[in-house]
């Protein structure tokens, strides 16, 4: 890490691992099929890791992103995004090739799949259980059936039960609230699989988002959990109570070129393009874009909140500091910053650097 | 275009060449080295558009994207960012092949490059006049002239004059404030270069943001100007009155996958990863990530503002749109998004398409 000269993203690999065999022994606890989402990470490397524990099954967010991991030795794959109707033809020659599940919440999908599959596909009705983003809500049963009956029209399409992504725990407001919402999903998810049963007896119902798989313990009748941020963590996800500081395998490791005495400002080589404009609010009611590590006496230190990455553009980040902590910035120092949003500061970059000094690459974007 | 089938970035030649035309006439007309910013479009083919108008200079805001330009014969380049003496290397390797520009604030950078520097590197004293980002104040002379003493020492070190980035016009609330900002910004470099003069005579003075450089008329001993963003424009400059609707060259097209009546919601494939989560206020009040285009009975149409992309998550884009629009969105359309900032959203894409049809690459990431 001292031969660093630019920003760079650095990946605590043992970090990573632990992460994964948590969650992982977690799932098998609790008898859950465990389908890492690997949006968070997109490289193939870092889905070898998965490998060491047994992970067979994942979840990706898009057709390019199943293609990739596809090519990279991944059989049975679960699109977690309503199906983009327009990249029908990517997604036969995926289905042709690995086991496919794609989601469904609409007639007009539904129709266009009926009518152009010609391979096995699984379908999973996607459930809008309160984050209001996407999905059917489990009240519809009316659309639900429609759905259903529609796709039963083509036997290359199975219907496998039903997928909620309860991204609503990520706006909870304390740990108590992440354990009610997912509550509250669960019943709704369960209610749905008693009533599909008897027409479906292998139905599956399958849940997920990172602040519930790491923290609840009600998976009564949940067939599959598909966490991914986890492998990371980040500070939103230590501000909501669902990770340790040490459960944080990422930082974006900057130079330091300039000083501000006079409104005590750190300027470092690390903006928008390498940390993305994803924020919290810090405790002083300020928006935040990252908090800061450096190295004291040799020590790595994290400062105090209320030294954090206050503004962003698109190279450059500015660090508001306390005056206490100015002086220890130097220009031509190393920072390491915390991201606030794992998933959309590593989607900035093509290569992370690992903790044992490897380059790793990830997915080619568009 | 019909054949889109995911998020792609599609860039209009025509304005492009349009928008550098008028820049480079206007730089004729008032006797400016025009010196555009390439970090807005990282495109070594967007580059030989501006070859058409003469242009030989370019700015950009890293080493490696100083490299990736010399790489693709650019031979006169400035860096416009705080020298970050970590790469000094780099600089130097890039300083034996092009001639280079630098940007200095701090005795510390001053030291290293008059200590290590082995080929001729121009320094421009970078200047704040208000943006508080970067940059010495104007009015201390005593770092401004400890700096460039400093340098001196080092006969490869020439001192070429002073470098402004008066970012503080998009902050602006109205155009004439847009003028006012200007002009204190280039008070203050007039002043600096009547001072230094006497000592070099061939000293220079480099302005020049989007808005300014689009908008005002007064640039009286101004030598150079720098914008960037008018290649493409976006809606951050088409809300302060900098461009119209037809300079804007960029657009995000995207499939429309859901569609949820009891929110007047469309759902779209194009997410954070896609726009980036930059954004500007809405006429509602409410955050706004772009605003939308959608063809109607043949023609495309550029949707009310209340007709707006209002949330972004990784991969997903929401848009609220009135009722009365909600029924001219179906699954499996395409949608064109405007930016509200285009050099973010650029950033995010290894390729663009151009209207006619080519696919154009950007520098490689991080």
């Amino acid at each position: 890490m001292e031969n660093i000269i630019r920003p760079t993203l650095v990946v605590d690999k043992e970090i990573c691992l632990r992460n994964i065999e948590r969650m992982s022994n977690k799932a098998a606890e609790y008898k859950l099929k465990f389908r890492p989402h690997f949006k968070t990470h997109q490289s193939a490397k870092i889905g070898e890791w998965f490998k060491l524990f047994g992970v067979e099954a994942i979840t990706v967010s898009s057709v390019s992103m199943a293609e990739y991991f596809a090519t990279n030795g991944w059989k049975d794959i679960t699109l977690a995004f309503p199906v983009n109707i327009l990249e029908i033809e990517n997604i036969n020659r995926l289905a042709a090739n690995i086991k496919l599940n794609v989601l469904l919440e609409n007639r007009e999908a539904a129709e266009i799949l009926a009518r152009k599959i010609t391979n096995p596909l699984g379908i999973y009705g996607k459930i809008d259980t309160g984050y209001n983003r996407t999905g059917i809500s489990s009240s519809k049963t009316g659309l639900i059936n429609s759905v259903i009956n529609r796709i039963s029209t083509n036997s290359k399409l199975k219907f496998k039960g039903f997928l909620t992504h309860t991204g609503q725990t990520y706006q909870a407001k304390s740990t108590n609230e992440i354990f009610s919402r997912h509550f509250s999903a669960l019943l709704k998810l369960k209610a749905l699989k008693q009533k599909y049963k008897k027409d479906f007896p292998n139905i599956e119902i399958s849940m997920g988002d990172t602040p519930s798989a790491s923290l609840c313990t009600a998976f009564d009748e949940v067939d599959e959990i598909r966490p991914g941020n986890f492998v990371f963590y980040d500070l939103m996800q230590l501000n909501l109570g669902v990770c340790k500081l040490e459960d944080i395998a990422v930082r974006m490791v900057c130079p330091v070129v300039a000083k501000h005495l006079s409104r005590n400002e750190i300027v470092i080589y690390g903006g928008a393009v390498h940390m993305s404009k994803d924020t919290i609010s810090n405790i002083n009611g300020k928006e935040m874009f990252g908090r800061i590590i450096i190295k004291k006496d040799g020590e790595k230190q994290l400062l105090a909140p209320l030294n954090y990455v206050s503004k962003l553009s698109q190279e450059h980040g500015t660090l508001k500091v306390t005056q206490n902590q100015f002086k220890n910035f130097q220009v031509g120092d190393l920072v390491e910053i915390i991201p606030v949003h794992s998933c959309l500061t590593a989607n900035l970059y093509d290569t992370y650097l690992t903790t044992d000094g490897e380059t790793i690459k990830t997915m080619p974007k568009f």
